[in-house]
Parts: C-alpha cells; sequence; structure tokens
C-alpha cells in the first residue's frame, strides 16, 4: 500500500481525488453489501491490531510530534497531537464499542401495504463515499474510518498535516484489517499530500464524495461550509444557553449551570451564555455565581445582572454572539419566558439548550418553542455528544437540518431506499 | 398583498430575495409551532375558494394562454399551462387529500433511556424555507404550496414565466386563506419579477433558504443543480430499468413491460431499457415486442436482440444513456443476473427498478443489490409516484441520497430534533 500512495502522490491533485474517489466507489459497493459480521471482524481486528501495534503508533507519532516541536507548535496543539499508550488503548475501546452497537445497514424504518396491492418498505442502506477532514487529532483517524466502516461507507481521510505519520500509520493498520477480512482497503484511504488544493478539489467533487464531514475548530469548518459544493454535516460552533426560569429548583440550577460551563470549557456543548429569570435571579444568582467564580470561571454580565453582582465585567452585544470555548460565561436576566426564547432564537447556534425549571408547563413550551438540534429540560448541556446518547460514537454534531441533526453516528451516516414487492401490478 | 407585491417588484433582485426570505424566516416560526387543526383549516379553505373562484382562475389562467398564443408556444407547452374547470376541481381535490393526511410534525420518531437518566426522543419538525422552482404548470403552485404548508415550511415559489397571472393569482388565493385562519400570509410567497437573476440569487442563498426542489425537465433541473448553493431534492432523469430474469412469469412480464413504457411515456418513472435474461429472451422476446409494437412503441436492440428481432433499429451506447420520454424502448439481452446488476449500475440515474421473476432467490438479490431510491419486483416502474406510494401527493421525487430518497411528500419535508427530558442530571 505504501509503494502505490507514492506512486499516487506524484499525480496532480485533481487525478489524485479523482483516483482516490473512483477507488472508493469501488470498494463501497463490496462494503455496502457486506455482512454485519464481515464489517464486525474486521473493526475487531483494528481493536486488536491497534493494541498489538501500540509501539509502532507511538513511533510514528514521535515523528510528528518532533516535528511539531521543531515547528515550536502551541503546546496544546502537541497535547492533542500525542499519542499514549493510554490514548491509544482509548482508541481500540472505542473501536471496539463501535463493533458492539447493531447494524445500522438494512434495517426496516418502516412498511406498509396500498391499495394497488404492493408491499412498500423502506429500509436503511449505506451512503457512499464520506470525506473526513479534520485536525491534527490522531484518533480521528480511527473514529472516522470505524464509523464509515460500521455503516458501510467508504471514507476518504484527511487530517491535519503535522499529524501525518501517525495517520498514514493508522490508515494502514486498519487497510491491513480490511484486507484481513476480505475487504477492499480502498474502503478507507487518506488523502496522501498536504497540498491544500486537494482538500478544495475533494470538496468540490459533486458526484464522487457524498458527503463531508469537517472535524475541527471555527476555522476549518467555516473553510469547509464556504468552499464545498457537496454535502455537508457541520456546526461552526455552539453558543449554548442555559435558561434558569421560574420554579427553577436553586440547587439543581447550581449544579447543572456549573458542571454546564465548567466541567470542560473547550467542547462545544459547553454553555456559553446563562439566561435567568427576573423573577428567580435575585434569589439564585448570588450561589450560582459564588459557584462559577470559585471554580475559576469569568463573568460577564447586562446591567440587570451587575445591579446584583456589581463586580462584574459588562456583557456586550459581541458577547451575546460568542462562543467563548473557556472559563467565560455571559449572563442576562430576562424579563420573562418569551424573552429567553427570543434572546436564544436571535443569537444560539442551533446546536444545544437547556431550561432548568420544575413548571412541566414551561418545560413543554421550551421543548416545543427553541428550533435546535437538542432541546433539554433540567440537563447539562454538556450532555450533547453522540456517546451520551447511546449512539456508540460520533463523527461530529451537526446544526444543520438536512439529513443528519444533531450527533452524527452510524445511523446518521446512512440513506434509505424503497423496497417494493409485486405480484404483477401495473399501473392504471 | 398586490400593493405590497408591486413594491417589492421595483427592489433589486438581491434585496427582494432578502426581503422575501426574512418575511418567510418570520411567517415559518409561528407556522411550524402551529397546531395540525389550524394547517389543515387553511388547506380546506385553500380547496373551498380554488372551487369557489374557479371562473376567476380560468381568467388569469387566460391572459397567460393569450401570451402564449401570441408567442406562438408549442402546443403540448400551451396543454400543460392550460386550466380547466376539470383540471381546476382536481387541484382542489389534491388540497383535501393533503389536509386529510396524518400531522407530518410532532411525530415521535424513536424514544429511548440512557443511563445518566436522561430520556432523549427524536420528534419532527419542520425543516425551514423551501424554494420551488417549476415550469408553467400552474397545479404545481398549489401543489406546493399546500404540501410545504402542510409540513409546516414556508415556501417560495417561482414559476416559469409563462404563467405568471395563473401563479400570481393561485398565490393570492392561498394567501387569502392563510389570513382567514390568522397564519402569516408570507408563509407563501411568489417572487415578483420574471427576471431570470432572481433565481440564481435564491439558489444561492445559503441560509436564508433550506432546501430548493426544482420540478421540471432536465434543463431546468440541470440548471439547478448546477448553480444551487443550498441543498437541492431532485433528479436530473429516469432511466429506469425493466430486467426480466430467469422464471418470469411471461405474460406477467409482457404486462408490466407494456405498462412500465406506454401506460404514460413522458413520466420520470416510465421503463426506458428492458433487460431480458438470455436464458428466457428466444421464449419471452417476440410476444413482449409485439405489444409493444402494436401500441405504436419503436424498438432498438443489441445485436443479439435483433437476432430475435431483426427487423428492430440498432441500439448503440447512446441508447443506454437516454432517457426518450417517448414511445421508444431500447432492449438488452443479458448473459445472466450479475451482467444485468453491471448494466444497471453503470447506466441507471438511480431512480426506479423492477425485476421480473418467480424466483425469490433473485428477487431478494436484485433488492439488495441495486442502489436505486426505489427497486422493485414484479412490478411496473411508473408506480414511482407519492400518491401511489400512499403519501398522499409529492412535490417531486430525489435520486440524492441524502435525506429525501424517492418520492417527496409532506413526511419528506420535516427535519426533526432532540428532546432530552432530565431530572437535573450533570455529566461526568
Amino acid at each position: 500500500m505504501s509503494q502505490l500512495n507514492n506512486a499516487i502522490k506524484d499525480l496532480s491533485v485533481v487525478d489524485m481525488i479523482d483516483y482516490l474517489t473512483y477507488e472508493a466507489r469501488q470498494a463501497q459497493v463490496l462494503l455496502g453489501q457486506s455482512s454485519h459480521l464481515i464489517r464486525c471482524s474486521a473493526l475487531t481486528k483494528i481493536a486488536e491490531r491497534i493494541r498489538a501495534l501500540s509501539k509502532q503508533i507511538v513511533a510514528a507519532n514521535q515523528l510528528d510530534l518532533s516535528n511539531a516541536n521543531d515547528k515550536q507548535l502551541p503546546s496544546s496543539f502537541v497535547d492533542r497531537l500525542k499519542l499514549t499508550p493510554e490514548r491509544i488503548n482509548d482508541m481500540a475501546a472505542g473501536v471496539e464499542n463501535i463493533a458492539q452497537m447493531p447494524d445500522p445497514l438494512g434495517k426496516t424504518l418502516s412498511k406498509w401495504n396500498v391499495k394497488s396491492g404492493l408491499e412498500i418498505e423502506r429500509i436503511s442502506t449505506s451512503l457512499g463515499t464520506i470525506g473526513i477532514i479534520y485536525e491534527s487529532r490522531p484518533n480521528v483517524t480511527i473514529d472516522a474510518g470505524a464509523l464509515c466502516l460500521k455503516s458501510g461507507n467508504s471514507a476518504i481521510l484527511r487530517g491535519g498535516s503535522d499529524s501525518f505519520h501517525t495517520s498514514s500509520f493508522l490508515t494502514e493498520l486498519m487497510q491491513e484489517c480490511l484486507s484481513y477480512v476480505k475487504l477492499p482497503e480502498s474502503a478507507i484511504q487518506m488523502i496522501p499530500t498536504s497540498d491544500r488544493e486537494a482538500v478544495n478539489v475533494l470538496l468540490q467533487a459533486t458526484g464522487k464524495i457524498d458527503v463531508i464531514v469537517p472535524r475541527g475548530g471555527k476555522s476549518l469548518v467555516s473553510l469547509v461550509q464556504e468552499v464545498a459544493r457537496v454535502p455537508v454535516f457541520s456546526h461552526l460552533e455552539g453558543i449554548c444557553h442555559i435558561y434558569i426560569a421560574e420554579e427553577a429548583d436553586p440547587e439543581m440550577a447550581r449544579e447543572i449551570t456549573l458542571n454546564a460551563k465548567m466541567r470542560r470549557t473547550g467542547i462545544c456543548g459547553a454553555c456559553e451564555t446563562l439566561l435567568i429569570d427576573k423573577s428567580v435571579s435575585r434569589d439564585l444568582l448570588p450561589d450560582i455565581s459564588d459557584s462559577l467564580l470559585k471554580a475559576g470561571c469569568e463573568l460577564r454580565g447586562d446591567e440587570e445582572v451587575r445591579k446584583i453582582l456589581p463586580s462584574i465585567k459588562k456583557a456586550d452585544e459581541e458577547d451575546w454572539h460568542t462562543e467563548y470555548l473557556d472559563a467565560i460565561l455571559s449572563i442576562k436576566i430576562v424579563e420573562n419566558f418569551e424573552t429567553a426564547i427570543e434572546h436564544i432564537n436571535k443569537y444560539s447556534s442551533g446546536h444545544t439548550e437547556s431550561i432548568i425549571t420544575q413548571n412541566k408547563n414551561l418545560a413543554e413550551r421550551f421543548l416545543t418553542e427553541v428550533d435546535s438540534a437538542i432541546v433539554m429540560t433540567n440537563a447539562s448541556t454538556q450532555f450533547a455528544d453522540g456517546g451520551e446518547f447511546g449512539m456508540g460514537a460520533e463523527i461530529g454534531i451537526a446544526t444543520g437540518k438536512l439529513h443528519a441533526r444533531g450527533p452524527v453516528g452510524a445511523d446518521q451516516l446512512t440513506s434509505f431506499k424503497y423496497i417494493v414487492r409485486g405480484h404483477g401490478e401495473t399501473r392504471k
């Protein structure tokens, strides 16, 4: 395979993408019709080989790490790039987890008979070829490859150039496992060049790529959204809201807000703005802000908030639009339920919002009236995750409304077709 | 409304589309949360008004017809443009039919609990704003408006300029009915200019339009596919296949082929290529070709076919790629099941294919191995239609694999969201 990769490397990027997408399409015909057992054997084998080749993976990763150090890349970047034996073990466990999930293909989604006598069934099928564009996080190579394999889709991977050695090694590892169970190796391919033009060509390969999933920060995602002519499953940002409404349980409100903001501040499901109903703000805000400040969170409030918490910074218009991805929270006191909904519908990125209240009527109205991928009552927004949703794993979270919305797992990487069983019916 | 339309007409097309999409978005917030009862009342009212205003509709249509005659447009075009009292009645009945279908919104699509204690539910929601671009068939105005209304979506309609008076009249009629039930009129809008640039702007209005449905011939659809930056539900063509396999019932094979080709030759579900298994070709082809020729169908065959039917024209490579939409059928004798599948996967447009056989094993393999939106056994491809599928009505048929595939009815014009009910859960 390495020899082949070397040959492809000399092609123009247009020819290279042509070649990779053609190979992916051919491989997918077989993969899409393969039994779940075969796909699971390949996944189990991948997990086994990841564990067996742990040292070699670390060695490949070492090449990337030393390049990164030479380039003096920031330590947070190097940390994401680095694979430790523990992280390698986590990757393997993730693949085993995906293997154990039910088959997303061939499921009867619905079934009915019509007057003409035809029996109609809608069943799940694979999508085709999926392109994954990601930053230098080597584990995405495995996650994305495994989820595509599970769902019978060919994967074309394009990781950050700084993880090139690690990603190449992991891709070849997966290809060997495919080959081991007699599935075509080109069901999982990596673009063997760091030329950025290859990404542009991939993003415009209409008819050759069925969907692109960008996984990374806002600059990566916005670039993909801008250039892509093929469909994209993505979210640009997660400006998630907690709304503490009338009849909120004080302790629950405090705990959920603290968790939603501070458990991990850098994930897309982290809360960025707290809305608190005027009717409960004087009672609840002091305790909640205490907890947040103690946990090291910077608070920014509107004028009403600063009447209660005079020492915090003023939040301006910009703050309501900002995904901090950091230990910063903007806080606003809202007049009532309607103004809370209005604020959310204006500033939310359509990712995840949660209401805290014991009032069932308000809770149900919130679930109906907020138009986000995930709407919650009395729970932390940090639950917005495919794993927490019981999907086994996710390739990302989508805020678009077409096809996939919310966590994108194996089920969301499928399409469907109509199967119609007749008995000689002709149409009048 | 007419006064407002006149004011919009003076805007630049960019401002016009900005205005229309903004209004559509505002209207949709209310429409998407309206009760099924209200949406159905509006639909029933539309049907009622169509019947009551039949004469006025004919009069508006007369303006378009006389323009078409002045322009000496072809008679087939004029026929599609023309509304008779009978066709008007059909339009009304279509709307009533849509009204009677179950609510596509707020359906529980799935529901499960996870270990953390959260109760998760996936429910159907409206999509947003849908743009419909169509040719001069006034009934599409009503079909599209009614399906969007049913599914809680705002519609922005753009019909062929030659049906401008009829479409305007019908759009205003629907707007009055929306207003009658206190739904916002701008839930159904028409682009009030025949400037083609407006279509281009609409097709690129990312974030302002959620999906575009082109409805018309190949030139319209390919233009839309080429220019659009927003998602499109469409099929470029319907190169549908019938495969008469081993153990086909001779009479069934003849009847289905005749129906699939000749019932209506101009629809996308019409069969364009007949594949017949070598093992049954000598027995079955003479009868089938007789019936087709008698019905006025031109036959074109490969060399093997012409050994059996020496008088027919030769089919060349071009024929396998051609959607005739006419009384012409290309016929090929295939060596076996595998070569039939190979031919279909190479030449099919992914719309609808049907196998004729009494062999259950072959039938099931066909259903699995053919990757088209609709795959059938022992039935005419002309059943590929939302109405025949029991969907009430369709806005079109999609051959893409994302979101909507096959007939696009009210259910396919929905999205979904995750509703998560918690009890104070925070994430570990």
